[in-house]
Protein backbone atom coordinates (compact mmCIF):
# COMPACT_ATOMS: atom_id res chain seq x y z
CA UNK A 1 0.00 0.00 0.00
CA UNK A 2 1.64 3.19 -1.09
CA UNK A 3 0.30 6.42 0.95
CA UNK A 4 0.02 9.67 -0.42
CA UNK A 5 0.08 13.34 0.54
CA UNK A 6 -1.60 15.87 -2.11
CA UNK A 7 -0.56 19.27 -1.70
CA UNK A 8 -2.73 21.81 -4.14
CA UNK A 9 -6.29 21.89 -4.88
CA UNK A 10 -6.52 23.10 -8.43
CA UNK A 11 -7.82 21.00 -11.62
CA UNK A 12 -4.55 19.04 -11.74
CA UNK A 13 -4.94 17.91 -7.84
CA UNK A 14 -8.61 17.01 -8.32
CA UNK A 15 -8.33 14.71 -10.58
CA UNK A 16 -5.37 12.98 -9.66
CA UNK A 17 -7.33 12.90 -5.92
CA UNK A 18 -10.50 11.23 -7.79
CA UNK A 19 -8.42 8.74 -9.53
CA UNK A 20 -5.86 8.21 -7.12
CA UNK A 21 -8.59 7.70 -4.17
CA UNK A 22 -10.28 4.64 -5.95
CA UNK A 23 -7.44 2.56 -6.16
CA UNK A 24 -7.16 -0.45 -3.64
CA UNK A 25 -3.46 -0.51 -3.51
CA UNK A 26 -3.06 3.45 -2.69
CA UNK A 27 -4.19 5.71 0.38
CA UNK A 28 -4.28 8.83 -0.20
CA UNK A 29 -3.96 10.19 3.12
CA UNK A 30 -4.20 14.24 3.31
CA UNK A 31 -4.92 17.11 1.19
CA UNK A 32 -3.00 20.53 1.82
CA UNK A 33 -4.40 23.32 0.71
CA UNK A 34 -4.09 27.35 1.03
CA UNK A 35 -6.90 28.26 2.20
CA UNK A 36 -10.01 26.96 4.35
CA UNK A 37 -11.91 27.37 1.61
CA UNK A 38 -9.72 26.00 -0.99
CA UNK A 39 -10.36 22.49 0.74
CA UNK A 40 -14.34 22.56 0.33
CA UNK A 41 -14.34 19.66 -2.17
CA UNK A 42 -12.04 17.37 0.09
CA UNK A 43 -12.38 18.22 3.81
CA UNK A 44 -15.40 15.65 4.04
CA UNK A 45 -13.55 12.62 2.23
CA UNK A 46 -10.29 13.32 3.79
CA UNK A 47 -7.97 14.66 6.21
CA UNK A 48 -7.20 18.45 5.14
CA UNK A 49 -4.78 21.24 5.91
CA UNK A 50 -3.93 24.74 5.36
CA UNK A 51 -0.21 24.38 7.31
CA UNK A 52 2.76 22.92 5.34
CA UNK A 53 3.46 21.98 8.83
CA UNK A 54 0.98 19.22 9.83
CA UNK A 55 1.75 16.96 6.86
CA UNK A 56 1.37 13.57 7.86
CA UNK A 57 4.37 10.68 7.07
CA UNK A 58 3.27 9.37 3.49
CA UNK A 59 5.80 7.38 0.94
CA UNK A 60 4.95 10.09 -1.97
CA UNK A 61 4.35 13.88 -1.52
CA UNK A 62 2.40 15.23 -4.82
CA UNK A 63 3.05 18.97 -5.61
CA UNK A 64 0.27 19.86 -7.73
CA UNK A 65 0.44 23.72 -7.77
CA UNK A 66 1.15 25.92 -9.85
CA UNK A 67 4.65 26.44 -11.35
CA UNK A 68 5.71 29.66 -9.93
CA UNK A 69 5.42 27.97 -6.38
CA UNK A 70 6.70 24.24 -6.64
CA UNK A 71 9.87 25.96 -5.58
CA UNK A 72 8.63 27.73 -2.14
CA UNK A 73 6.52 24.90 -1.20
CA UNK A 74 9.06 22.57 -1.39
CA UNK A 75 11.21 24.84 0.25
CA UNK A 76 8.78 24.58 3.53
CA UNK A 77 8.85 21.14 3.41
CA UNK A 78 12.75 19.96 2.84
CA UNK A 79 12.69 18.12 5.45
CA UNK A 80 10.55 15.60 4.97
CA UNK A 81 11.35 11.77 4.66
CA UNK A 82 9.16 10.83 1.61
CA UNK A 83 9.57 11.49 -1.62
CA UNK A 84 8.45 14.86 -3.28
CA UNK A 85 7.25 14.87 -6.84
CA UNK A 86 5.72 17.84 -8.42
CA UNK A 87 3.19 17.42 -11.74
CA UNK A 88 4.46 20.28 -13.96
CA UNK A 89 5.13 19.94 -17.58
CA UNK A 90 7.56 22.68 -17.64
CA UNK A 91 9.38 22.56 -14.22
CA UNK A 92 12.77 21.00 -13.62
CA UNK A 93 13.69 18.58 -11.17
CA UNK A 94 15.71 21.03 -9.74
CA UNK A 95 13.02 23.40 -8.36
CA UNK A 96 12.44 21.09 -5.89
CA UNK A 97 13.99 21.46 -2.52
CA UNK A 98 13.74 18.58 -0.90
CA UNK A 99 15.36 15.90 -0.30
CA UNK A 100 14.16 13.25 -3.01
CA UNK A 101 13.02 14.80 -5.66
CA UNK A 102 10.20 13.33 -8.74
CA UNK A 103 8.08 14.44 -10.98
CA UNK A 104 5.03 12.51 -12.02
CA UNK A 105 3.16 14.48 -15.34
CA UNK A 106 0.53 13.30 -16.21
CA UNK A 107 0.32 14.48 -20.12
CA UNK A 108 -2.95 15.74 -20.83
CA UNK A 109 -5.92 18.99 -20.73
CA UNK A 110 -7.88 19.06 -17.49
CA UNK A 111 -10.46 21.18 -16.86
CA UNK A 112 -12.99 21.46 -14.31
CA UNK A 113 -16.34 19.14 -14.54
CA UNK A 114 -15.14 17.12 -17.56
CA UNK A 115 -13.82 13.93 -15.76
CA UNK A 116 -10.91 11.97 -17.60
CA UNK A 117 -10.34 8.66 -18.13
CA UNK A 118 -6.26 8.28 -16.60
CA UNK A 119 -6.24 4.85 -18.16
CA UNK A 120 -4.64 5.58 -20.82
CA UNK A 121 -2.96 9.15 -20.27
CA UNK A 122 0.80 9.13 -20.53
CA UNK A 123 2.41 9.08 -17.01
CA UNK A 124 5.83 11.09 -17.91
CA UNK A 125 8.35 10.33 -14.59
CA UNK A 126 11.69 11.93 -13.30
CA UNK A 127 13.62 11.11 -10.53
CA UNK A 128 17.36 10.72 -9.36
CA UNK A 129 17.64 7.57 -8.39
CA UNK A 130 16.23 3.79 -9.43
CA UNK A 131 14.22 3.64 -5.81
CA UNK A 132 12.46 6.74 -6.75
CA UNK A 133 12.13 6.00 -10.15
CA UNK A 134 10.37 2.47 -8.89
CA UNK A 135 8.10 4.11 -6.69
CA UNK A 136 6.75 6.57 -9.29
CA UNK A 137 6.71 3.76 -11.33
CA UNK A 138 4.25 2.09 -8.89
CA UNK A 139 2.27 4.99 -8.56
CA UNK A 140 1.68 5.50 -12.66
CA UNK A 141 1.31 2.20 -13.17
CA UNK A 142 -1.98 2.08 -11.00
CA UNK A 143 -4.20 4.52 -12.77
CA UNK A 144 -2.47 4.08 -16.22
CA UNK A 145 -1.28 1.61 -18.70
CA UNK A 146 1.52 3.78 -20.13
CA UNK A 147 4.21 5.00 -17.99
CA UNK A 148 7.68 6.84 -19.44
CA UNK A 149 11.17 7.40 -18.02
CA UNK A 150 11.59 10.96 -19.55
CA UNK A 151 14.12 13.77 -19.03
CA UNK A 152 13.11 17.25 -17.79
CA UNK A 153 14.48 18.48 -21.23
CA UNK A 154 12.04 16.15 -23.28
CA UNK A 155 9.06 16.95 -20.99
CA UNK A 156 9.48 20.74 -21.77
CA UNK A 157 9.66 19.62 -25.23
CA UNK A 158 6.35 17.36 -24.14
CA UNK A 159 4.84 20.28 -22.72
CA UNK A 160 5.32 22.67 -25.39
CA UNK A 161 3.85 20.18 -27.86
CA UNK A 162 0.84 20.29 -25.59
CA UNK A 163 0.43 23.58 -26.18
CA UNK A 164 0.29 23.65 -29.83
CA UNK A 165 -1.95 20.44 -30.13
CA UNK A 166 -3.84 21.34 -27.48
CA UNK A 167 -4.07 24.87 -26.06
CA UNK A 168 -3.96 26.52 -29.87
CA UNK A 169 -6.19 23.85 -31.15
CA UNK A 170 -9.04 24.52 -28.97
CA UNK A 171 -8.40 27.92 -29.70
CA UNK A 172 -8.99 27.35 -33.29
CA UNK A 173 -11.85 25.84 -32.05
CA UNK A 174 -13.27 29.05 -30.36
CA UNK A 175 -12.07 31.08 -33.01
CA UNK A 176 -14.42 28.91 -35.49
CA UNK A 177 -17.65 28.53 -32.53
CA UNK A 178 -17.65 32.62 -32.73
CA UNK A 179 -17.75 32.28 -36.59
CA UNK A 180 -20.17 29.70 -36.57
CA UNK A 181 -22.98 32.13 -34.08
CA UNK A 182 -22.40 34.85 -36.27
CA UNK A 183 -23.41 33.24 -39.47
CA UNK A 184 -25.85 31.41 -37.81
CA UNK A 185 -24.65 28.13 -38.80
CA UNK A 186 -24.51 25.05 -35.95
CA UNK A 187 -20.75 24.53 -34.80
CA UNK A 188 -21.51 20.73 -34.04
CA UNK A 189 -21.43 20.95 -38.35
CA UNK A 190 -17.59 20.83 -37.30
CA UNK A 191 -17.67 18.07 -34.72
CA UNK A 192 -17.29 15.24 -37.74
CA UNK A 193 -14.45 16.86 -39.43
CA UNK A 194 -12.54 17.93 -36.28
CA UNK A 195 -12.98 14.03 -35.21
CA UNK A 196 -11.70 12.77 -38.31
CA UNK A 197 -8.87 15.74 -38.09
CA UNK A 198 -7.41 13.47 -34.82
CA UNK A 199 -8.49 10.30 -36.17
CA UNK A 200 -6.49 10.22 -39.09
CA UNK A 201 -3.00 10.60 -37.17
CA UNK A 202 -3.47 6.36 -36.40
CA UNK A 203 -2.96 6.31 -40.22
CA UNK A 204 -1.14 9.05 -41.72
CA UNK A 205 1.68 11.54 -40.26
CA UNK A 206 0.32 15.38 -40.21
CA UNK A 207 2.85 15.94 -43.09
CA UNK A 208 1.06 13.29 -45.09
CA UNK A 209 -2.57 14.41 -44.02
CA UNK A 210 -2.32 18.08 -44.86
CA UNK A 211 -5.24 19.41 -47.38
CA UNK A 212 -6.52 22.83 -48.08
CA UNK A 213 -5.50 25.99 -49.83
CA UNK A 214 -2.31 26.65 -48.51
CA UNK A 215 -1.15 23.31 -49.28
CA UNK A 216 -2.51 23.71 -53.05
CA UNK A 217 -0.90 27.33 -53.27
CA UNK A 218 -5.09 28.21 -54.02
CA UNK A 219 -4.46 32.06 -53.55
CA UNK A 220 -7.92 32.93 -54.52
CA UNK A 221 -9.49 30.90 -51.33
CA UNK A 222 -7.39 32.38 -49.11
CA UNK A 223 -8.18 35.57 -50.07
CA UNK A 224 -11.42 35.15 -49.33
CA UNK A 225 -10.97 33.88 -46.34
CA UNK A 226 -8.38 36.61 -45.20
CA UNK A 227 -11.65 39.15 -46.33
CA UNK A 228 -14.15 36.76 -44.42
CA UNK A 229 -11.85 37.65 -40.89
CA UNK A 230 -12.71 40.88 -39.22
CA UNK A 231 -10.24 40.73 -36.28
CA UNK A 232 -6.75 42.04 -37.34
CA UNK A 233 -5.17 39.47 -34.82
CA UNK A 234 -7.17 36.36 -36.63
CA UNK A 235 -6.21 37.55 -40.36
CA UNK A 236 -2.42 38.16 -39.01
CA UNK A 237 -2.36 34.55 -37.89
CA UNK A 238 -4.32 33.39 -40.90
CA UNK A 239 -2.10 34.14 -42.91
CA UNK A 240 1.53 33.17 -40.67
CA UNK A 241 -0.29 29.94 -40.47
CA UNK A 242 -0.84 29.69 -44.60
CA UNK A 243 2.64 31.13 -45.50
CA UNK A 244 4.22 27.83 -42.93
CA UNK A 245 1.92 25.29 -44.75
CA UNK A 246 3.26 26.53 -48.32
CA UNK A 247 7.07 26.54 -47.32
CA UNK A 248 6.86 23.53 -45.39
CA UNK A 249 5.11 21.83 -49.15
CA UNK A 250 7.36 24.22 -51.18
CA UNK A 251 10.36 22.91 -49.44
CA UNK A 252 9.57 19.22 -49.61
CA UNK A 253 8.93 19.35 -53.44
CA UNK B 1 -32.36 5.07 -59.25
CA UNK B 2 -30.74 8.42 -59.81
CA UNK B 3 -28.12 8.04 -62.51
CA UNK B 4 -24.53 10.13 -61.89
CA UNK B 5 -22.04 11.17 -63.90
CA UNK B 6 -18.87 12.19 -62.18
CA UNK B 7 -16.28 15.29 -63.24
CA UNK B 8 -13.41 14.74 -61.81
CA UNK B 9 -10.43 12.60 -60.80
CA UNK B 10 -8.76 14.07 -57.68
CA UNK B 11 -9.48 12.99 -53.91
CA UNK B 12 -13.08 14.22 -53.53
CA UNK B 13 -14.30 12.60 -56.34
CA UNK B 14 -12.37 9.34 -55.84
CA UNK B 15 -14.06 9.44 -52.21
CA UNK B 16 -16.93 10.02 -54.03
CA UNK B 17 -17.57 7.89 -56.21
CA UNK B 18 -16.62 4.80 -53.93
CA UNK B 19 -19.19 5.56 -51.68
CA UNK B 20 -22.00 6.33 -54.39
CA UNK B 21 -20.74 3.30 -56.14
CA UNK B 22 -22.09 1.12 -53.44
CA UNK B 23 -25.62 2.32 -52.99
CA UNK B 24 -28.06 0.07 -54.53
CA UNK B 25 -30.51 3.48 -55.50
CA UNK B 26 -27.66 5.37 -57.40
CA UNK B 27 -26.00 4.10 -60.44
CA UNK B 28 -22.20 6.48 -61.00
CA UNK B 29 -22.72 5.93 -65.18
CA UNK B 30 -19.76 7.50 -66.25
CA UNK B 31 -16.23 9.52 -65.00
CA UNK B 32 -14.59 12.27 -67.09
CA UNK B 33 -11.38 13.19 -66.30
CA UNK B 34 -8.88 15.28 -68.06
CA UNK B 35 -6.20 12.66 -68.93
CA UNK B 36 -6.36 8.91 -69.80
CA UNK B 37 -4.13 8.92 -66.78
CA UNK B 38 -6.30 10.68 -64.20
CA UNK B 39 -9.04 7.95 -65.29
CA UNK B 40 -6.66 4.90 -64.81
CA UNK B 41 -8.29 4.16 -61.34
CA UNK B 42 -12.10 4.13 -62.78
CA UNK B 43 -11.56 2.73 -66.28
CA UNK B 44 -12.07 -0.70 -65.42
CA UNK B 45 -15.17 0.17 -63.45
CA UNK B 46 -17.01 2.25 -64.82
CA UNK B 47 -17.45 4.30 -68.19
CA UNK B 48 -15.04 6.47 -68.61
CA UNK B 49 -14.27 9.85 -70.66
CA UNK B 50 -11.99 12.55 -71.35
CA UNK B 51 -14.27 14.39 -73.51
CA UNK B 52 -16.89 16.44 -71.87
CA UNK B 53 -18.96 16.18 -75.46
CA UNK B 54 -19.98 12.54 -74.69
CA UNK B 55 -21.27 12.69 -71.28
CA UNK B 56 -23.82 10.28 -70.46
CA UNK B 57 -27.65 11.50 -69.82
CA UNK B 58 -28.15 11.26 -66.33
CA UNK B 59 -30.36 12.94 -63.49
CA UNK B 60 -27.31 14.75 -61.63
CA UNK B 61 -23.52 15.60 -62.81
CA UNK B 62 -21.33 16.02 -60.22
CA UNK B 63 -18.39 18.73 -60.43
CA UNK B 64 -15.47 17.56 -58.53
CA UNK B 65 -12.73 19.92 -59.38
CA UNK B 66 -10.42 22.34 -58.73
CA UNK B 67 -11.99 25.34 -57.45
CA UNK B 68 -10.62 27.57 -60.47
CA UNK B 69 -11.82 25.52 -63.26
CA UNK B 70 -15.52 24.16 -62.66
CA UNK B 71 -16.68 27.80 -64.13
CA UNK B 72 -14.95 26.99 -67.35
CA UNK B 73 -15.55 22.68 -67.24
CA UNK B 74 -19.67 23.68 -66.44
CA UNK B 75 -19.39 26.25 -69.74
CA UNK B 76 -18.64 23.54 -71.71
CA UNK B 77 -21.47 21.60 -70.13
CA UNK B 78 -24.06 24.21 -70.32
CA UNK B 79 -26.91 22.57 -72.61
CA UNK B 80 -26.43 19.97 -70.42
CA UNK B 81 -30.30 18.70 -69.46
CA UNK B 82 -29.06 17.54 -65.90
CA UNK B 83 -29.14 19.14 -62.55
CA UNK B 84 -25.27 20.01 -62.09
CA UNK B 85 -24.01 20.32 -58.63
CA UNK B 86 -20.24 21.08 -57.78
CA UNK B 87 -18.78 19.97 -54.59
CA UNK B 88 -16.77 22.95 -53.63
CA UNK B 89 -16.68 24.67 -50.09
CA UNK B 90 -15.63 27.85 -51.00
CA UNK B 91 -17.30 28.55 -54.97
CA UNK B 92 -20.82 30.32 -55.46
CA UNK B 93 -23.49 28.51 -57.00
CA UNK B 94 -23.55 31.61 -59.89
CA UNK B 95 -19.90 30.04 -60.90
CA UNK B 96 -22.06 27.26 -62.70
CA UNK B 97 -22.90 27.82 -66.36
CA UNK B 98 -25.50 25.27 -66.65
CA UNK B 99 -29.13 25.80 -66.75
CA UNK B 100 -29.84 23.73 -63.25
CA UNK B 101 -26.93 24.57 -61.15
CA UNK B 102 -26.03 23.42 -57.57
CA UNK B 103 -23.97 22.95 -54.88
CA UNK B 104 -23.38 19.23 -52.71
CA UNK B 105 -20.64 20.24 -50.38
CA UNK B 106 -19.56 17.01 -48.08
CA UNK B 107 -17.67 18.71 -45.21
CA UNK B 108 -14.75 16.60 -44.57
CA UNK B 109 -10.87 16.17 -45.10
CA UNK B 110 -10.30 13.73 -47.85
CA UNK B 111 -7.14 12.37 -47.91
CA UNK B 112 -5.56 9.46 -50.68
CA UNK B 113 -5.46 6.33 -49.19
CA UNK B 114 -7.60 6.87 -46.04
CA UNK B 115 -10.99 5.90 -46.06
CA UNK B 116 -13.90 7.74 -44.96
CA UNK B 117 -17.37 6.78 -43.43
CA UNK B 118 -19.57 9.43 -45.21
CA UNK B 119 -22.60 8.19 -42.79
CA UNK B 120 -22.30 11.21 -40.21
CA UNK B 121 -20.41 13.36 -42.34
CA UNK B 122 -22.65 16.91 -42.77
CA UNK B 123 -23.97 17.41 -46.57
CA UNK B 124 -23.94 21.02 -46.98
CA UNK B 125 -26.59 21.21 -50.22
CA UNK B 126 -27.76 24.64 -52.19
CA UNK B 127 -29.76 24.86 -55.76
CA UNK B 128 -32.06 27.15 -57.42
CA UNK B 129 -35.56 25.26 -56.78
CA UNK B 130 -37.33 22.88 -54.83
CA UNK B 131 -37.17 20.03 -57.57
CA UNK B 132 -33.29 19.94 -57.59
CA UNK B 133 -33.06 20.56 -53.74
CA UNK B 134 -35.13 17.57 -53.55
CA UNK B 135 -32.67 15.97 -55.86
CA UNK B 136 -29.79 16.38 -53.59
CA UNK B 137 -31.60 15.78 -50.43
CA UNK B 138 -32.15 12.47 -52.22
CA UNK B 139 -28.35 11.98 -53.53
CA UNK B 140 -27.13 13.07 -49.98
CA UNK B 141 -29.62 10.71 -47.47
CA UNK B 142 -28.11 7.95 -49.74
CA UNK B 143 -24.75 8.45 -47.95
CA UNK B 144 -25.69 10.47 -44.89
CA UNK B 145 -27.78 11.08 -42.33
CA UNK B 146 -27.60 14.66 -42.09
CA UNK B 147 -28.07 16.81 -45.05
CA UNK B 148 -28.03 20.58 -44.86
CA UNK B 149 -29.84 23.27 -47.20
CA UNK B 150 -26.53 25.98 -46.57
CA UNK B 151 -26.18 29.16 -48.27
CA UNK B 152 -23.12 30.36 -50.38
CA UNK B 153 -22.33 32.71 -47.72
CA UNK B 154 -22.75 30.08 -44.79
CA UNK B 155 -20.82 27.10 -47.28
CA UNK B 156 -18.17 29.76 -47.71
CA UNK B 157 -17.38 30.39 -43.86
CA UNK B 158 -18.17 26.45 -42.68
CA UNK B 159 -15.16 26.69 -45.70
CA UNK B 160 -13.01 28.92 -43.65
CA UNK B 161 -13.68 27.07 -40.42
CA UNK B 162 -12.99 23.35 -41.81
CA UNK B 163 -9.29 25.59 -42.79
CA UNK B 164 -9.22 26.69 -38.89
CA UNK B 165 -10.17 23.17 -37.25
CA UNK B 166 -8.62 20.93 -39.85
CA UNK B 167 -6.09 22.41 -41.72
CA UNK B 168 -3.99 24.92 -39.03
CA UNK B 169 -4.71 22.49 -36.39
CA UNK B 170 -3.08 19.47 -38.81
CA UNK B 171 -0.56 22.13 -39.34
CA UNK B 172 0.32 22.29 -35.44
CA UNK B 173 0.15 18.74 -35.24
CA UNK B 174 3.04 18.91 -38.14
CA UNK B 175 5.18 21.03 -35.73
CA UNK B 176 4.37 18.91 -32.83
CA UNK B 177 5.90 15.37 -34.58
CA UNK B 178 8.69 17.41 -35.88
CA UNK B 179 9.96 18.50 -32.39
CA UNK B 180 9.08 15.37 -30.79
CA UNK B 181 11.40 13.85 -33.14
CA UNK B 182 13.84 16.13 -32.43
CA UNK B 183 13.73 15.28 -29.25
CA UNK B 184 13.75 11.30 -29.43
CA UNK B 185 9.97 11.41 -27.86
CA UNK B 186 7.22 9.26 -29.64
CA UNK B 187 4.69 11.49 -31.05
CA UNK B 188 2.34 8.74 -30.23
CA UNK B 189 1.97 10.34 -26.16
CA UNK B 190 0.80 13.27 -27.75
CA UNK B 191 -2.50 10.84 -28.88
CA UNK B 192 -4.77 10.80 -26.22
CA UNK B 193 -4.58 14.65 -25.45
CA UNK B 194 -5.08 15.17 -29.01
CA UNK B 195 -8.01 12.80 -28.96
CA UNK B 196 -9.49 14.47 -25.79
CA UNK B 197 -9.15 17.90 -27.17
CA UNK B 198 -11.36 16.87 -30.18
CA UNK B 199 -13.95 14.87 -27.55
CA UNK B 200 -13.85 17.55 -24.96
CA UNK B 201 -16.65 19.36 -27.56
CA UNK B 202 -19.14 17.17 -26.87
CA UNK B 203 -18.91 18.29 -23.21
CA UNK B 204 -17.49 21.39 -23.23
CA UNK B 205 -17.69 24.76 -25.17
CA UNK B 206 -14.26 25.42 -26.79
CA UNK B 207 -14.14 28.87 -24.86
CA UNK B 208 -14.56 26.62 -21.45
CA UNK B 209 -12.36 24.25 -22.43
CA UNK B 210 -9.38 26.41 -22.64
CA UNK B 211 -6.39 25.88 -20.49
CA UNK B 212 -2.38 26.39 -20.74
CA UNK B 213 -0.10 29.09 -19.59
CA UNK B 214 -1.85 31.57 -22.33
CA UNK B 215 -5.17 31.50 -20.24
CA UNK B 216 -3.32 31.46 -16.88
CA UNK B 217 -0.63 34.26 -18.35
CA UNK B 218 2.08 32.44 -17.11
CA UNK B 219 4.55 34.22 -18.45
CA UNK B 220 7.39 32.41 -17.69
CA UNK B 221 6.07 29.31 -19.07
CA UNK B 222 5.51 31.23 -22.62
CA UNK B 223 8.63 32.17 -22.11
CA UNK B 224 10.52 29.23 -21.47
CA UNK B 225 8.22 27.78 -25.00
CA UNK B 226 9.53 30.65 -27.46
CA UNK B 227 13.26 29.74 -26.45
CA UNK B 228 12.59 26.36 -27.30
CA UNK B 229 11.36 27.02 -31.06
CA UNK B 230 13.77 28.06 -33.45
CA UNK B 231 11.77 28.69 -36.42
CA UNK B 232 11.07 32.51 -36.69
CA UNK B 233 7.73 31.99 -38.20
CA UNK B 234 6.60 29.73 -35.41
CA UNK B 235 7.61 31.48 -32.97
CA UNK B 236 5.97 33.98 -34.40
CA UNK B 237 2.31 32.48 -34.58
CA UNK B 238 3.72 31.00 -30.72
CA UNK B 239 2.81 34.74 -29.86
CA UNK B 240 0.47 35.96 -31.88
CA UNK B 241 -1.59 32.60 -30.81
CA UNK B 242 -1.07 33.56 -27.00
CA UNK B 243 -2.09 36.56 -27.53
CA UNK B 244 -5.36 36.20 -28.97
CA UNK B 245 -6.01 33.57 -26.09
CA UNK B 246 -4.55 35.86 -23.45
CA UNK B 247 -6.61 38.96 -24.46
CA UNK B 248 -10.08 36.98 -25.51
CA UNK B 249 -10.21 35.90 -21.69
CA UNK B 250 -8.74 39.32 -20.59
CA UNK B 251 -12.16 40.91 -21.96
CA UNK B 252 -14.50 38.41 -20.56
CA UNK B 253 -13.11 38.62 -17.09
Amino acid sequence: MLSIVMLGTGNVARHLFNVLSLKKNLHVKQVYGRSLASLEPFKDVVSATTSLNQLLPADIYLIAVSDGVINSVSAEIKHIDGLVAHTSGNTGLSALKTKRKGVFYPLQTFTKNKNIDFSNIPICIEAENQVDYLLLEKLGTSISSTVHRISTEQRQKLHLNAVLVNNFTNHLFHWANELCEASDISFELLYPLISETADKLKHLSPFEAQTGPARRHDVATMQNHLEQLENPLQKKIYQLMSESIKSLYEKKL
